[in-house]
């Protein structure tokens, strides 16, 4: 041994920010304001958790779940559990009780610590999660008056007041377990994946480079995305290494609550999925004078690609630099980024060209390896033009499934993502669509995503959705969802033919259909299957089969 | 198993460059010009040194020497080594020929590739370096005319010629060993530090983040610390991994010609010891109309510290930022580092305020520990007063010296890194001295870089050099060696009445002695031990002592 071979653990990295920058602040909103702590605070108040949590019987890889917004307390709740080497279970609050029922006790979560403003939705458990020994609440509200009906229920400063402000973290194996967080899979229960100390340990340092977010110290970071998606995108982690200031909206999530959020707390850097940030137009653009969003640089954007036109108005109006990232809860979740300038080349393109290569899922992280594949698993050339399989694998993509290895979700090492796409020459990839989203139509392929991201850029259109129909000669066609903004009149043969400018005729939905709204998965993307359901039980056909 | 554990090898980084960025370039600097090439030529040959290697019976695990100046072909064989798995030693071209024949036999290295004009130095070890089978001559200048009399020797493209451009990387142990860079030691023989795959890939990664020297792909970075120091600071691993464009100095290392090279090429980001940039702060205030280096922004300077005047003036002059990095062979090297702004308070201080920081060794690197230490090993205040010894672990620190271990370096898993110093409550490590450079005077320490960095920012001196002398009654006393701008004149009493502006009385040195310059160690540090020992065989002797 040459080297010293230190552990790669969260433990390492998490007391960092506290350490050099103790006085910087973690901004929670709360219903009439801000609850404001600092780091120092918070890094003490997580020491805290964790000998609660320790004395209340929790050991190194016990699982902990959380049923929380983004807020301090959530934040403690990450911090606590890596360094103590318990495993930190996030539970998405928008799950249905079942999948809740059957994660929690698939995972064997021990205790649950949660918002006392979620209970009501916790307390729909009763009865049916009896691994659980304990729910810690987070009175956010401080109303005193909350009821909980899963298990023995504590509250949260009694459960940590008096506990040692220092918790000497153990040593651990680097691949020790640190989070998990399950997936809402489209067929089957939801599958958990488990992230490793090593893996998110990489994933943080990435998150920080240059290229991919750009992460600074000096930043003040407002994480949208819900902390039970994907460790929140790294950006907790990343956070509390650096000491960052931190906002976190907890369920305020209001666009104008989010606008007001970031203008008052001179956020820096956001990350969210594009439904929040049309929102944050929409009311920024209703109201230009009311938020003062000039010091945001950066909006990182994920879950789904922004439409080209949303990149265009954040660059035009504010400024900010949006940041498209690319990944899923199984690549934890950063795979691909997309900058405006990320390469030695890009200063010399137009402002088009680099605002063009944003809407592209991005540029593979280093240290990752991604292809696209034919279903014989061949690689496939990066021309722009094939589609093929994404397949991904590196340091910190999922390898299995938490006691639900799921092997035809591999392919020998490498992660069968479900999307589909193509590489450019600039070995950019192209999200084209989820793989059972697209439309095969007549032996060819049409992505719903382009066609999508094509009408929503249209004025007076604010969502759009394509999904496939069947049709017995084609085998499939696809449809066009669309809601309208107040007040406009885009009528079909508008849409279609401004499609016809970017599509040929085959490719062209059959029908537009005006809708109120689209219906959203828990993760925030717009739920296809449901799309699907909803036109089956209407009785919906394809007008040349009426 | 729940995440992969995909070793962390360099193979995995060094090829990105070329793939996502193929067309930018690797210049490097020649007699009369530059010399060109694309990251793809340069993955090319890479991958064909690999086999010329290979094919010349390095196998994985085998060392391959290097003596050379900073260039494409010291990059490609970087790259070459990292990829198939042989260690890289790189040799330093200024060290003794004795401690190079030591060297390169502890190393047992086979093959050594050199500079043809480097061979007039290698040739002082014919029949004395008897692993070494064959020699690479990288004719930068294709003159033809080398002469090589330590082994048989090859010309370099006839070495690689033909070779295919595709090596397929080998899987290895993250823990293989990847490069050997010895140290200059004080006593005794050189020791060697071996680089292992895992340190330098997390090295490279940290090296990338926003807060360390924020490297981007859209940086022209000219990295002017030589390649054979401590793997150049780890820039050539990073612009490999992220497709920077890259301008090397090779040779040519004359003010004029770096300040020249950095203008005319666009460099952004540049490395080197402080005497390159007072260097090249003389050449550009001589002229500077001469020297467009408006596209600079951000020195990183190492190996001793940069005076304060120097980071001001580079600020003030040239609007480029001065990061000050402090590590050593051992740290592999980037340990911490100080910007300008890297703390989220840091945008609220003075100019005056940031750039004091800078002058402050930094702040740990994530991941690292440090600490300063009594002589009995406890640990001491962070107070910005207390001076301890500086100990420092992590995953990018040597652990043992090759087939050498050393344990008095070490104390338990720390290094002992040989500097003293302090921490500010902020958390800067701020180096006092090496400990063997301090000067004991009366039981206290006097810190002679303090001193130096005192006297250098007096107008009309170019150079100071701080010694301690022997005295019978404080036991050390110390004695300042000063180089005088050309015609400047500053007596001994201005320099004594500017010291006592920040020192006390019995700080003040007890003479100056003006000299013409300031013997430099093969690292460019000023070698104090010859300093001491040019004074002892002249006869010095200390005013009160005469």
């Amino acid at each position: 041994m040459a080297m010293q071979h230190t552990p790669l653990l969260m433990s390492r990295l998490i007391d960092r920010g506290a350490t050099v920058s103790p006085d910087t602040e973690v901004v929670t909103a709360t219903a009439d304001g801000t609850r404001r702590q600092t780091m120092r605070e918070t890094r003490d108040r997580a020491h805290q958790l964790a000998h609660a949590l320790k004395d209340a019987g929790v050991q190194v890889g016990d699982r902990v779940g959380t049923f929380m917004w983004n807020g301090a307390r959530h934040l403690e709740a990450y911090h606590a559990t890596a360094g103590m080497g318990a495993v930190l279970h996030t539970l998405n609050i928008r799950l249905s009780a079942a999948d809740l029922a059957y994660i929690i006790g698939h995972a064997e979560d021990q205790i649950i610590i949660a918002d006392a403003d979620t209970l009501p939705l916790l307390n729909q458990l009763a009865g049916k999660v009896p691994s659980v020994t304990k729910v810690v609440v987070a009175d956010e509200d401080e109303t005193g008056q909350w009821k909980c009906e899963v298990a023995d229920a504590v509250d949260y400063e009694a459960f940590i007041a008096g506990k040692p402000t220092r918790f000497d973290w153990p040593e651990l194996d680097e691949n020790a377990p640190l989070g998990l967080c399950y997936t809402s899979g489209t067929t089957g229960n939801p599958k958990g994946v488990e992230y490793e100390h090593r893996s998110q340990y990489l994933h943080t340092m990435t998150v920080c480079m240059t290229d991919a977010m750009g992460l600074s110290a000096t930043d003040t970071v407002c994480g949208i995305v819900p902390m039970f998606h994907a460790m929140g995108w790294g950006v907790p982690w990343a956070a509390l290494m650096l000491g960052c200031k931190q906002v976190m909206p907890h369920r305020h999530m209001q666009p104008e609550r989010l606008a007001r959020l970031m203008a008052d707390e001179g956020v820096t850097l956001s990350a969210g999925v594009p439904t929040i940030w049309q929102g944050v137009r929409a009311v920024v653009e209703a109201s230009p004078d009311q938020y003062d969003l000039s010091r945001l640089s950066r909006l990182t954007c994920g879950g789904s690609a922004p439409p080209p036109s949303l990149i265009r108005w954040f660059h035009d109006a504010l400024g900010a630099e949006m940041i498209q990232g690319w990944g899923m809860t199984e690549t934890s979740p950063l795979a691909t980024i997309s900058r405006r300038l990320m390469k030695h080349s890009h200063p010399g393109l137009s402002l088009d060209e680099q605002l063009d290569n944003v809407a592209k899922a991005g540029q593979l992280m280093p240290g990752l390896e991604l292809d696209i594949f034919d279903e014989d698993f061949n690689r496939l050339p990066h021309d722009g033009e094939t589609v093929g399989e994404v397949l991904v694998r590196g340091p910190w993509i999922c390898s299995e499934y938490y006691k639900n290895p799921q092997p035809d979700r591999f392919h020998e090492d490498w992660l069968i993502t479900g999307d589909v796409g193509k590489i450019d020459p600039e070995e950019y990839l192209i999200i084209a669509d989820r793989s059972k989203d697209l439309v095969k139509s007549g032996g060819e392929w049409i992505s719903s995503v382009d066609l999508e991201n094509h009408i929503v850029a249209l004025p007076g259109i604010a969502g759009a959705c394509v999904v496939a129909q069947p049709h017995p000669k084609w085998d499939e066609r696809p449809v066009a969802l669309v809601i309208l903004e107040p007040g406009a009149e885009v009528d079909q043969p508008s849409i279609l033919d401004h499609c016809a400018t970017a599509f040929a005729k085959w490719q062209l939905p059959d029908e537009v259909l005006y809708v109120d709204e689209i219906p959203l998965t828990s993760t925030g993307k717009m739920d296809k299957k449901i799309v699907r359901a909803d036109l089956e039980k209407r009785g919906y056909r394809l007008p040349d089969l009426r």
